[in-house]
């Protein structure tokens, strides 16, 4: 039986809507999985700019589609780009998706999985200032990006030797120390430990090395220390086909890896690549986990209903 | 007439040797311009690794390019890789080649170019710590940058409304501030300030959108903040063919963007593409010079000459 998908709308003043409605309707989606589009079919809200009425539409939908996962009505969500702006004026307290589904799953660990065909990337530390990476960077962050993408690799692609390389901070990968020594004093540490927990994963290797040698097959998943360095290769190598996937919930969730694009909202300019890759992703994992992943205990919080008809 | 390429030999550990000799003799190179190497026909020099004999040969063979291309009797120079360490052993106080020849030529402004087919990267900093690179970054390195950037794209590229774009420092170039602060506080003053020079640089965008729009044939260079943000996107692009070149010299220096290979030296597994790359840029960018600029005046330190016969 193909699995079933839930869509969700994203943002209705962007082009969520269009993309999503484009790509459930694309043959090769058809083929593998049952697509269920989740939001409003005529809200009211101005194309183009963030609002509050998109806010709520687009959280509405989000819950709806989080409830639909819940009650085993859909084996996997994908999301459609929602507003900061939107989700502020709509007095949501969340900067994304991301974080909004973790609190929804009642996870503290997880993870935002970048995929531009087989080039993957982890990101470490994600939606921070640049200056702020190094502090950010510690064991913490490492380990449980190690072990969500070391999952990852083992069962959801299917690989018994799940080949992870760690980026290094620094050019050069610090170059023995003359270039930053974060790599002595914290990479190489934390990774002769991850090893004795039977986490064995390459690096840490200077990060422009370690993308090319992934481009050409060494590696399952890059773990990046800082977002950019994980979003350059992969826009470069194929941006039409990136995905964020994240780690860690009990179900899989993707998204297309673009915002709302208000500037091209409802002008038909959109590319569906990202949507479509993500809904074939999102069935392709989906369906794993669902036939050989025990089922886990999953949100601690139910999503409020009401939300459903409004 | 064909222009004379002066080709050093670099490290005579490393695979600088064989890269260089397979690459003179290459009809692509042979068809464009007249290689001439440069350095010790047969140094006792243990491969594989670096030592101070290797070092001095290094250097004597620099000094000999540069000697060529000051009398006149080569219009461009190519690299091969030196080593750091060979360099310390022998006693010379300098991190690589940029340094070196920018001393030599009696410069103070200078800049690291890499190329990858039509992408192309300016590092505004370069071989510092992450940690470093906010503070590394003002106005002077970004004004340099753009500078040096501008005249190489109209003068050598032979474009009349050259496309320079400045990546942001920061994840979504700070995303209004919500991400990093720099963008606001320093890159856009400095681009507003670089506008009213009469030099219009887009940006700063996020980095991972400014390679991908550059892969796509929007721009004809990108002003990277640091090393990564440059190396990383070209070398997932076409490491094949990866060269390095000195912007800011009196002449055109072109090196193959790798390092000495010492694990690979005297092995024949040495890749030949981003030499033959990085001598075909030379012959193109050094006719054009040589026909277009009017000379300047070089260098303000003789070579030494002794070292030629050394």
């Amino acid at each position: 039986m193909k699995p079933r998908v839930a869509i969700t709308l994203g943002d209705p003043a962007g082009i969520g809507p269009e993309i999503a409605v484009a790509a459930a309707r694309a043959r090769r989606v058809l083929s593998v999985c049952e697509p269920l589009l989740v939001g409003h079919r005529l809200p009211r809200i101005p194309l183009g700019r963030p609002s509050k009425a998109a806010g709520l539409a687009a959280i509405a939908a989000l819950q709806e589609g989080v409830a639909l996962i819940q009650a085993g009505q859909a084996q996997a969500l994908v999301t459609a780009p929602v507003s900061k702006e939107s989700f502020a004026l709509a007095d949501y307290g969340f900067p994304g998706h991301t974080e909004w589904l973790a609190q929804q799953s009642g996870i503290k660990e997880y993870g935002m999985l970048m995929v531009a065909d087989h080039l993957r990337a982890l990101l470490v530390t994600r939606h921070i200032p640049l200056s702020q990476v190094p502090e950010k960077l510690n064991r913490d962050s490492i380990a449980v990006a190690a072990r969500l993408g070391f999952n990852f690799v083992r069962d959801l692609l299917k690989k018994k030797n799940p080949r992870l390389v760690l980026c290094g901070l620094n050019p050069h990968a610090g170059d023995h120390g003359l270039l930053g020594t974060e790599e002595d004093r914290l990479l190489r540490p934390v990774l002769k430990t991850l090893k004795r927990q039977g986490l064995a994963i390459t690096g840490p290797i200077a990060a422009d090395a370690a993308f090319r040698d992934m481009a050409r097959g060494a590696y399952d998943m890059a773990l990046a220390c800082y977002h950019d360095q994980g979003m350059i290769p992969l826009k470069v190598f194929a941006s039409e086909r990136m995905v964020n996937i994240t780690l860690g919930l009990p179900y899989i969730r993707t998204s297309p890896a673009h915002g709302t694009a208000y500037d091209i909202a409802g002008k038909k300019k959109a590319k569906t690549g990202p949507m479509i890759e993500a809904i074939l992703l999102a069935a392709k994992y989906g369906g794993r986990a669902q036939s050989q992943t025990p089922t886990r205990k999953a949100n601690t919080e139910k999503p409020n209903r009401k939300t459903r008809d409004s």
